[in-house]
């Protein structure tokens, strides 16, 4: 994590303050229940939520003795709460905390992280009907191909988008569950139902099998998941980074008056977010693997996980987040330039209409492969004239073409409006879906 | 892939015959649709289900001239076909057939895959049950913790599998869709409702909207989800490999009379089937980063998905159904040594009930602080001594433990049978959810 | 491994045939050795040379039995030599075989490797200074920044495979290692001589300390470097991809006669080699990981690591191999377009220099940021217009700038060769060092 | 990077101080190169190095107005050097300051790294030869196989680390360039003469073509060749977590008095350093698929990269410094039982001479096969007896056998100093190289 691509609200979520409150919760709920239970005595978990207090700063100190952070952790609330306090953590392990408390910074960053799509999904909508019926050219390869409209590509985000929230909350779910099993798992010395209370308390459902550990099966599906959502966040950033090139220029981020695209070139504006984005999407990305390499664990566990999601914990979800309400931003703000896609549309001689000739051509009796080379061969000198000469003026002056279609009937064939009969249909599948 | 590590089943799927058969599949019951439409006439339709038909080495022998695959599929059915199979594939872009063949392999890949878990789980859980209570040391870093049950080590696993079973499923969920939306996705040539056909008649979801293409976010996460298995396949197989060790030996794989272990040591018998599933999930694996890389196609699309595509979609998969299969094969016939079990539970001198004496003198009135120092000070002598000293005797013959415990209380501390009462609770949770 | 994706040359190296022979070759020289040591009869050595013979099919079937392919490669062997095979593989273990065969293999495919990079050298040589001197523009974050040649851009795909081509000769060093040290490594019953012997004939160095494997580091060091080429192979596809956009048009792939760039799109001409080779990097670059995860192997050896190689050994060199030969082949017959260039150079109305006089001001004794201001504003302008205006233009017609240059003075700042000026000097360092 | 996972020697050189005291460096050196060449003023130069100054706090705070780190930079400068600090950064585009200040920093990293590996190899020496001949069990698959001593394990790590040295030697070569080519990189507005003034001044080598940035496979290399080290690093972790299990405990992670293995279990003594590093190896390890990702930069630079390099330039290399200070640690104060290893080797029942047995007696006139199943019929019974038969006695008994070898051949064939006769020479390749 670095500051400059992290919001606080998620930083804070990892912050040792948090992780602490989120121990002593557990700890606390899990004496109400033992109290509930009979094994320990209710003034006990009574003394714990009433005088329960810690300092992060008197933890440290403690741990540099013990090396051993929840020991350094009990003893500095024991501090606080006196001779009551020895009957927290009974019959518990440290991993039964540690565990349960990442389940729940894991929960609450999918939380912040859902309501961020659910912003990006508002502004990809708005900006998609906005745009919904403004023409401009549709390209694979990178190479002119048919028209399409700029509200369709938004419409194929949003719904790529909405994927993704379905995904992050099944990844939620995956995440959030409660293990306090004790020692190996077994609840040799903690009752199953403080586990269930602890569950219940926390917003988590009971880990039903765990081994001391929550399995890591979970956390690996988990940032896998992540990695999708970056992987959708590069493609988004790829395709503004195009539009912005020099040549297309069909949008642009939104340049702040007074920012300077360049040290040494005044002139320039560049996509500078979405290039970071893509960066960015490398970085969540990159702890996909490591994560599954903490599956393995050996037996019941080992600790090998631990230095692993001390750093992808909060690196992965505190870049994600960053990255989904930056990409927002550029999306909200992002300068789209109809003209220019007429303009650039506009710049082939027609030969994005090529394929409609063809078909109209073997519907009129042409054979496919005689109306392809027909086609194919006008297109050619169109494409080295370089869009100077007319795909329709060279398909009206061919014989072979004239033989079965009329100049009319060409010309219906180069009619911009025929492409966008369907936009409506494929609205209504993404947005009322 | 490799033919060592495959299932005829899975190879079959991914043959040029199978992929074929699916495209012909896609462009007849498509012809069907626009017949039904009124676009071409039903005799179109009809002739090509009745005389289409196709030769593997006569499409590569037209390919090889005309460099696209499609159109050389295309040109060989219609030689089969004749004049009317010119209507085939009227409208719609090689994308739609490729594409959706691509889901129906991955949904018919994963039906494999389901079934694979299927049977992994029916033996996981029979020798779950069939060692319920054969008692085992449970280790964590690879010491001796505390004891557990070798079915509880099974019980996760089915837990652990069970969810992958349901990732898999939802993984299909996603993958499983099909587009018939013509060049760059506007349907601009070929109506919704031939998409609505075919995704009918091969058993799929429409895509709300393609852009030529079907957004490769769903085969990213599709390939995630193969990699989360792979990982708790190498979970398992590592188990087994260190439950094999000489030193352990509590569980060994099956060895076929007539093997060789090694041809220069004859007494080996190795855990070759375990370590071959560790290498086989590294394998399945390494398909995540490109899959995720996939994503970010430029514009409306490009074709650099396709390679990687043509090698992960047979190589993932393949190895992945192969991997599950011999997994089962070695839970099923797992060698299982409950009496090394018990000899190595009592190796260690009785240490490994340290934490009831820990918690039963603090239940007596003995700060936590004390009684861990206490207990700690004996256990040293036992694990120094290698487990010839006994931790029972020692901490009877020990004033500080005995001024809070008698004898018969220590003695109590030592019972095994305490660790496994709520086993039964948990083999509830797993099996009967 | 897909045909389709693949050089005969390079599948031959890893063919069962090739294998076997690489096999035959090693046991035989290590016979030769033993001989020569007097520990077996010089006749045995002999008779092995003379009569020793193999066939695939013959071991495929002993396999089916022994499950173990050298103990069955050395009965098919013995089937041809007689009793005096005996003495073959004696002191050796599978793994002197297998490994020492693996690095034969894998020094062969440098082999391959490094003269692929030389052809594809003598191209970019060739074709850079073809272009030494054609003007183009310099794009930072796909915007235009200043102008360079295409010759320069050459230059640096020139270097940088130089750079992979010692990176690939250090990575062949690295894994170009024998072992011939039989179980555990310790020589027990094989002398050290042996290994020598074996190293020298086949053209490798020895291992100086085994564990009955070679050292996966070595592995690991390999696919690394094939992942680094195959990225700088990544970069220039990418490259290729973008001057070919519609748009820019720059270079494009050659197109062949009767080539069809979509099948419903006649007028397309896609990079789609480019694009493939974007692919086919993603998966060599797929390899990395799974070669360094298995570095770890358990102790002096576990197997894990054999199916990993298996199949990253063949797939990725024979991928990177293909790819390789595949960019050379498409920047030899690039269709490079100068006008076109020089038509997008001149678009911007003069912007690309802006720098200079930005410096001209401040050299004239403009302050830095004044001058920054003075030409961003008339940049500005320039970028609005969409290049109609001039930048030339604006700044002759702005007091604040003419206070500090004359017209002539800033006429000046706008020469196009100015920028060449140290084309040369770069090409020495490049193509001289 | 985290701090419980770093060392402050590392952390300072990625420290905002000391990248602005490089960027700082570079400046002041550029100028007096201009100077030199007589296009700024020698004042100039000399008012910069003499009044030059920065603060981080102030910088920040201008570059939250700028939005630009160097400019914010400069600007800061300006503030201490007056006037005079206009000629600093002329010609020159923020790159040639950032990329060349992240050689210099990757440089002094390895410098770093490069001395934590000497530490390393030292200790690994000290403790090999201090083990020499300390005999212990070689295991293949986790099984015992045959002796090999303590030291010829450390002898392998010692080797491997010898050529991570020489691999991350090679990376810092690749990575210790100096780019000062202004915009573009074609030396425009800056003489080629200033960027071989700064290269030398500190310490680089000059890039030969850059294309305003240096290259990324360069970085690409780099980082990938840090996860070959974290890899070895892994692997003699894993060793040492198998060497401390339960039942083997042949070597044990120093345990400091006052230290707690478990807060629940006080018999506890955990291999957690060595668990730590497996986690650090995979963290060390996800840096190198974005570095590759790295290098496909768009045209002559997009900024990319510079998320990913800002998070994996301090946090692989703080990492990396850190594991191998706390490997080195680990591996120094090791605790060895020898006693325990002679236990281990003894307790198979003379299996692991299984291999002289079989070579003896082919030697002897039985063929290979008839010997392999005499060995592996008694190897077996000893087996299932959990060593508590003899091989020895076994073979002995065995008249098949004793056709073949008399009792003392046998017996012969069972002496542990056989397996030991080349420590010798494999030390003298390791050591004496």
């Amino acid at each position: 994590m670095i500051e400059r691509y992290s919001r606080p609200e998620m930083v804070a979520l990892w912050s040792a303050e948090s992780r602490f409150r989120i121990w002593f919760e557990i700890e606390a709920h899990a004496l109400d229940a033992m109290a509930e239970l009979g094994v320990v005595p209710h003034s006990s978990a009574k003394a714990v939520w009433e005088r329960g207090a810690f300092e992060v700063d008197r933890i440290d100190e403690i741990e540099r003795e013990t090396k051993h952070d929840v020991i350094a952790f009990l003893t500095n609330v024991a501090e606080h709460v006196g001779e009551e306090a020895r009957f927290l953590h009974q019959g518990m392990t440290s991993s039964d905390v540690l565990d349960t408390c990442l389940s729940v910074q894991l929960a609450r960053a999918s939380d912040i992280m859902i309501a961020d799509i659910d912003a990006l999904l508002v502004v990809l909508k708005r900006r998609a009907i906005e745009h919904k019926m403004t023409p401009t050219i549709g390209r694979s390869h990178g190479i002119h191909a048919e028209p399409v409209t700029f509200g369709l590509k938004l419409a194929q985000a949003y719904a790529e988008f909405s994927r993704n929230r379905a995904r992050l909350i099944a990844a939620r779910e995956d995440i959030a569950t409660c293990a306090i099993s004790g020692a190996v798992g077994t609840f040799a010395n903690i009752d199953p139902r403080v586990e269930e209370h602890v569950a219940e308390k926390m917003g988590l459902t009971i880990e039903p099998v765990s081994t001391q550990v929550i399995p890591r099966d979970r956390h690996a599906m988990f940032f896998a998941t992540l990695g999708v959502i970056a992987s959708s966040i590069e493609r988004l950033s790829i395709e503004i980074r195009h539009l912005q090139r020099t040549e297309v220029l069909e949008a642009e981020e939104y340049f702040a008056p007074g920012q300077k695209g360049s040290s040494a070139m005044p002139h320039k504006r560049n996509p500078i977010l979405a290039e970071n984005l893509t960066g960015l999407a490398r970085m969540v990305r990159s702890a996909v693997v490591p994560a599954m390499e903490n599956v393995a664990l050996w037996h019941e566990r080992d600790i090998s996980h631990s230095s692993v999601e001390r750093m992808i914990g909060p690196d992965s979800t505190i870049t994600l987040d960053f990255a989904l309400v930056r990409l927002t931003g550029v999306i909200d703000k992002l300068l789209i330039y109809p003209a220019r896609m007429q303009k650039n549309l506009d710049r082939m001689g027609g030969l994005v209409h090529s394929q409609r000739v063809l078909l109209a051509l073997t519907q009129a009796g042409m054979s496919r492969e005689d109306a392809y080379k027909a086609v194919q061969r006008n297109a050619m000198k169109v494409w080295e004239s370089d869009g100077e000469m007319s795909l329709m003026q060279l398909l009206t002056d061919d014989p072979e073409v004239t033989g079965f279609l009329s100049a009319p009937e060409i010309a219906d064939k180069f009619d911009l409006g025929y492409h966008f009969r369907h936009v409506d249909t494929i609205f209504k599948r993404v947005f009322d879906a």
